[in-house]
């Protein structure tokens, strides 16, 4: 066998191996983390899963400005919402991801999870602003959290909404804590803590602000759930 | 006037000042903490309280089995509740306190709650195990909340109740974290910065465990709600 | 009865569901927290919440500049202190809350609390500059202190004032730790823990800077001291 | 309707409100979490719940040696694993659950974790001892993990392995820190941020020795991969 | 010179090196910190230290009760307060040490701090039970305090007792923190952070319960501002 | 007696009570905290202070340039170093303070708290740049050391140099942790605990960056030190 | 080849997968880490170690007496000192690793490096009790680290020693913190964070009282510095 | 002896002692870390150590680009990588460090390390972006990593890399934890405790971010494995 002829699954740019091959290995695209790379690593490094995989989005997460209009400059058609731009295509949706938020203030990071889950091939549907103190708000969308496959519940402060939401319905419940609060919320700690220590069984949670992780887990759940080949064990 | 004549407002036992002056500061009755305290010395110091003011109640919390013994041994009729122990008669009771406990590991710290307010001079009604994981029974307990003068809520994990109760009732809600969970709840923390970071407008908060602090609190606030004195200004 | 009909008690901006029910279930009314929303969604709030309750206030807090002009150009008459707007008549005041600071770094905080305690239908009295390193300044403002339905302490650094204003008089206290400090203070950290730890029975404690919490519990707590309704139980 | 006769969805012990409403609402059993019960408390609420379905198994966790006595003392067909006891029939599996441990100190939290998710109705496969400093060891097991429908993956120290297997297959893991470890474990919050922090995308974790919560969760979602009902969207 | 009979300032006994040498550069005593070590080797490097200044005492510290018992025995007129044992003749006294302490829980540590004083050479007064909370007991002490040459002030909790002394007398204070509370007080944390930003100046702090330590400092100074030897510069 | 007439003890300026009284109780000027602060409230405070007590000096600290410049424009005369600005003739030096850094990047706290020390009535010897990484230049500091009245320690990062600064001369040591460091210094922690847990006796430890503290303490105590009025007890 | 006769470098004994491939990989001996572990399942390991490479010692750490018991129970020959066993012979020793401590309360996690580091393969020289409250003990000692390959630096408290000891000489110094202390050393994290933050170049760091990894390390250093096929490259 | 004659071993600038005995002491050149420096303070020290030792360079790290051009504009032929500067001639290699990235965004760090390491006297090879969540890529560096005297892994996140390359190769393993990650990363206190209790033997850990003691320490290593005086003991 010879060395050189062998596909590593990756492509070594110098400043970065590539990792050409996860598709295979996970079932999902490649994405690109733009914090702490500059625009044009960012392009390098996308211009590289494209030329590998063109028939597949890439997801591009926390591109600043600067990133996003090189992205755009070289790829015009690509679908910006917050800090992520996607490039390509998007896939054929299966199964359904319900992103919930507690307040307004935790919109960008929902986004993120939104954007994600639909790149990674699950529907969405959004549930806005349900936060605990005004209890009617989540009691009324009770029918649409049934409905979904899985939940994303995010929420910052003190995070209470996943408990509830994982009371009220059997859906299961992803949730992200944010930074949204001040003083001893310390940086979104404080929702941290409240979605680990969960009164409601089946609680999983995300590191802080991290819509990104929390799109992933959700589609691939999603996805297999509505997968043909899957059948009763 | 005479320096030794006068009152100084405490008595000095050697090891202790007992501060015999609250009374008439605070309009409530002195308290011994026993945690670190010897049974002698709280039954020395709940001697001197007694012989002070022998028309009020003397309190006395966290006493570990040795001291509720000595306690009792000295006064047979003290009446004991967890860790907590009243010699005296009990004041008549103003104004109306809700003690609400998220489950059933938070019921010491509100037996010392509850017990506090009564013997602080309010009345008490308890709402027990109404955890955020099944919303029904905390929307059972709405006519008890907006009923009281002030409700402490008691709960440990991630500490939501608080913020539902003070979504779902304007009672004025005081927050008790316990240290009831495991991992990261670290001892109570977590139940605390949720409760600090509430997302309710208008919840306050204690020390971990401190159903004391709670009572008391409550207790004042409860009967200056139902003062003949107190006038619309 | 119809679905469509119902009132769902509030009212839904697309980004936001705008809580119009809170007034019914607590007495009070709604609140923008302007951080994390841009001056344009916090103007769309402030105008749904007028056109619900044309009657009552609304109160805009952690607003930055360009929120605060764009409040005060859509209603020029709002009233504006340090990053809080009022907008609309204040309400007649029923009770009095002592507003009490240590220092005067932590006069931004304490004009937050009392702007919102007298919004919430509260009066206020001031107290300011009263750290416990000079004691007889604290000692001099006792009548005020004793005069007061409740009183809202704020301090930064080792938070020691609400211990000694709670051992001086019998109002009750609630203790608001500021970010005032440096080093080990840990943005609060310091004088939020100390409040925790009051020796002072009764004191309760809000999240760090929240003058915005202490001033709605205090009015809610004032106000029902002084309401016609109120009968000794 | 009667008020009166109405069923409000859980049954009123005095000291607990046992939820017996939970099945309909998630589909899942109720759970007794032992810790700060009494042997007597539990044993009373393993039966309100065996009376109230009895065609489901109870499930209880964290139970001391008192606490297991009793319980097979009154129900002597019991199942005792570590810390965990079933009592009644287990439901017929779906899906399967893969449940993985990076060292033998694990075990008991896996145990944990395996015994929920059967009792939840999933099937379950152990991979043990695979931790990353032997790389060819989890290598090895990457069939195992492929087939499964979801991952649970327990680590304590840093945490890593979780990262390992995400990066290796595509199947959704759910992480469970332990508080195995000494000096900067700190209780298991090395591995907790270990894997909050996992560069794997699609890790979710659970509190630190929560293999229950990552029992109900991974039951959930492999029993609705391959429920009947279930139709691609 | 001959470097085996120079005199290297320890005698090596194998398991420990005593600093023998101490004396002459610190003008103090060396002190066996008894934690960590068996009681035969505390009386091995007593009985050292014994041998190598006669004249002087030797003070053990957080000596457990096995450990004053081996002590007591080798030296029958072994001094013992609390977990302190002082071995030989005091020293004459110079200078005046005031230990005040917060509430009874603190005398441990007062003690300790007490005892340390008068070995390293200083005369000690004592000032018990005067917490802030009761204000009028340390406004009595206030001639006590401004008599002395430097202040230990110990306190739990919240830790304001040093920021109260420290603001009503000019003489210098050291606060000592104790591990005195619960919950929140983490261990004495809450006061260490407290007096560490104490809005009184010219306080200094020392580690949690460490008497021994503020004992040293105090004497040192106290002893210094009443050497024959020091004039005007 | 007239209340109006009575000295309060401060003079009052609406927002800030001046504690005119200080000098009298404490033997020291007052000092403004600028941090927080606007310049004409700094000007308007050493204002006052200058009326009460033109015959002492006013230190004004953490002063931000626009702050210096407004000192500046109002006493030409004002000193600066660094952050710090004193306005009025320096008092007689009585004692003499070392002021000791580890490294360069300590030198803005090490000339606070030499400033201070100076102002509030000291002399002052600067020792600089005597790290551990290089013990000969500590140990030839030694004479200079040893001749002080006490010692002022200022380190950051490891915060070591204080320990073996107490070990090598009796002179009394006050540590200053500074935030100097990065990573795991976590803006001068490393430093703070290191120095309270010093296993040199004697070492007193400020706040994070409080060289004003430090040099206040130790002003006090080299000024008791050689004041003509004390005498051996 | 035929993967069921394929070694898998691990034999799976059912509870632990033990990696007899490790030897190969790394060129050290495996370890038993018995903490968490019955006195069987060691017993068990080891024999599967032994009889894997009977040429070579097995390590067991963490040791309690049970585990010591069973392990000498059944190797006679067994070599312990405090928590740490060897089974069979030592290997040849090459290259030196000095073992220093701070203080005798660090000597047990002194004892696992040096047994570690001798088992690994090097030869140890111990120098003890040089903390840096009595400089010219380590003073005195430079001569045997200079001579060492490596430096394994033991200290608790405010880990001061491994600074002192990197500035005094150019051998490479392993820091190992321990838990010695009290109050704010917080289980060993003060020294450790002094470690990390250590001011002499070249100081790295190991787990609180992981005297194991420390050995580990430097005899794999000291060893390689020796072997007889390292050539100058 | 003269003490003006006699080198005390560094010079003196007023605002620093610069330390010119420390290569006699151990071998390494000085450096100078430029954080908390003026340029022309940078520049002057610089100056001083050229001037002692012209014949070995001089690094400057963490420079801001001030810094940099100040430098540059005295010393053109300086060579600048990242916020690392060196002046004058690279000194002979000797030994080969391996450092190792886990990511792209961990690149300036391992640049530090290895312009440090190079400038120390050792010789570098990289490898870059091999990850765990794509073990191929660290799979294929094995023969690198094996031919290396010590490597140095440099990773934010989670940090698991160094335990994946500890189990897979015998090369010692210096870990260097990045402040790379968000949320819960803590600014590098994830990477840096996972790291700590890495499940590898004999994997040692430097400060946040510091490449540059990795690169001191690891030289220091690799320089001794390859010196001709080595010789077996």
């Amino acid at each position: 066998m010879d060395g050189e002829a062998r596909d590593p699954g990756y492509v070594d740019l110098g400043f970065a191996r590539v990792d050409t091959d996860r598709l295979s290995r996970t079932g999902d695209p490649e994405v690109v983390y733009a914090a702490g790379k500059t625009p044009d690593e960012v392009v390098a490094v996308v211009g590289t899963l494209r030329a590998a995989a063109p028939h597949r989005p890439a997801l591009v997460t926390r591109a600043d400005p600067a990133t996003v209009a090189a992205v755009r400059s070289r790829w015009p058609g690509a679908q910006v919402e917050a800090t992520t731009v996607v490039v390509g295509e998007l896939p054929p949706a299966r199964g359904l991801v319900a992103v919930v938020t507690a307040g307004t203030s935790d919109a960008p990071v929902a986004a993120e999870a939104a954007t994600t889950a639909r790149v990674f091939g699950a529907d969405v549907v959004r549930v806005v602003d349900v936060g605990v103190a005004g209890l009617h708000r989540v009691l009324d969308a009770r029918p649409v959290l049934q409905d979904a496959d899985i939940a994303i519940v995010v929420a910052g402060m003190e995070g209470a909404l996943p408990s509830v939401v994982g009371g009220l319905v059997g859906t299961p419940v992803v949730a992200v804590p944010t930074s949204v609060g001040y003083g001893a919320s310390f940086g979104g700690l404080s929702a941290l803590l409240g979605m680990l220590n969960s009164c409601a069984a089946g609680v999983v949670v995300c590191n802080i602000d991290n819509g990104f992780g929390a799109g992933v887990f959700a589609a691939r759940i999603a996805r297999r759930m509505h997968a043909g080949a899957v059948e009763p064990r």
